[in-house]
């Protein structure tokens, strides 16, 4: 879960009445192509858990890092998401490798999924939005650790990665780029499943800046 | 909306690795006691709209601000929530008054509803965890400006407020104060309604300490 950095908030004048903001920018400023298609797992739900109880027996709790971009369209905020087969949506990510750190991580897979070559993007890493949990192998993800489970199989963590007014994205053929407005996502769980459904309501505490030129 | 703050992230190595930890403490240490009923208003919807709509043109925007406080029970976070009726949920807060802080305003508002007296709790206000937008007197809340809306109605704030190990809560008897698990609350909208139902998410980047004795 990271370091843990205690806050202890005796100022009562501190910083809560603030606002942080986050610039977008029109999604024509963005540049898509492809790229050689990326090798899917497609494998059946039983070799799934076998695989994850064999990495977790290994190397234990399994660490996932998402990103949270957004870009401007018809004046409103919309989150880019990978689509895999016409059917399932996919925040930009993946897992950790064993001691990487999460900035590093997601700065790796995105590099992976939406660049031409690696380090070729300068990724902006920022805060934290959430994080979810799964207790076992085959159950559901929870965004706080549900009761009596003392030892999680899995952490998801979203960040938001601000986006400069300009960027190429060079995306597998076998996967899909979108730009999805806030408004079609919100509360639609049977679409887009309940971590994606959720992060309009984690962005809402920032003010969100259309830069228009 | 308060003042906005422009974070700059060029610092590739800033905090995003760290959790910011919030201590939660055992229900068992807080005292509940009641004292005089709150005048509740009881108008009929088309009253309510009249009033917003009066209150709109004199004042503009109607700025919300409500806490968000958590205790343990079951080695699981619950959440204080007001209920009116036997029906209606609510976090504990209330309207701003023109010109006053969020924080001013939530303090004033706590105190009224949680405290014997005025001034009696050193509410501590700490980050804004979420905003929802209304466009209309009588149209939904959103966590996000709904397209083609410029000048919103309504705005409901929601702020972490770090409660010590023990404190006195005195409660309007006409209102109920209870301590509702986050894994009850998590998407029951049929219940709690859009903004509480998604609370767990917004305190999910939280790592949550329970202290025990």
């Amino acid at each position: 879960m990271g370091d843990l950095v205690h806050v202890t908030d005796n100022n009562h004048d501190n910083s809560s009445d603030q606002v942080v903001a986050v610039d977008i920018y029109p999604l024509s400023g963005y540049y898509f192509g492809s790229k050689d298609p990326l090798l899917l797992r497609d494998e059946t739900l039983h070799v799934r858990v076998q695989r994850m109880k064999s990495n977790y027996d290994a190397r234990g709790l399994r660490t996932c890092v998402e990103a949270v971009m957004l870009v401007e369209l018809f004046k409103h905020p919309h989150v880019l998401l990978l689509q895999v087969k016409n059917s399932v949506f996919k925040l930009p990510g993946g897992r950790l490798r064993p001691g990487e750190s999460d900035i590093d991580g997601l700065r790796r897979k995105l590099s992976r999924k939406l660049s031409a070559n690696d380090n070729e993007t300068d990724w902006e890493v920022g805060d934290c939005l959430g994080m979810w949990w799964r207790s076992g192998f085959e159950t559901m993800l929870y965004p706080y650790l549900p009761p009596n489970v003392k030892i999680p199989k899995e952490c998801t963590k979203l960040f938001l990665v601000r986006l400069p007014a300009s960027q190429k994205f060079i995306v597998p053929k076998n996967l899909k780029l979108l730009a999805v407005p806030l408004c079609q996502i919100h509360e639609n769980l049977k679409t887009y499943g309940p971590v994606i459904s959720g992060v309009p309501q984690l962005l809402s505490k920032f003010a969100i800046n259309i830069i228009d030129y």
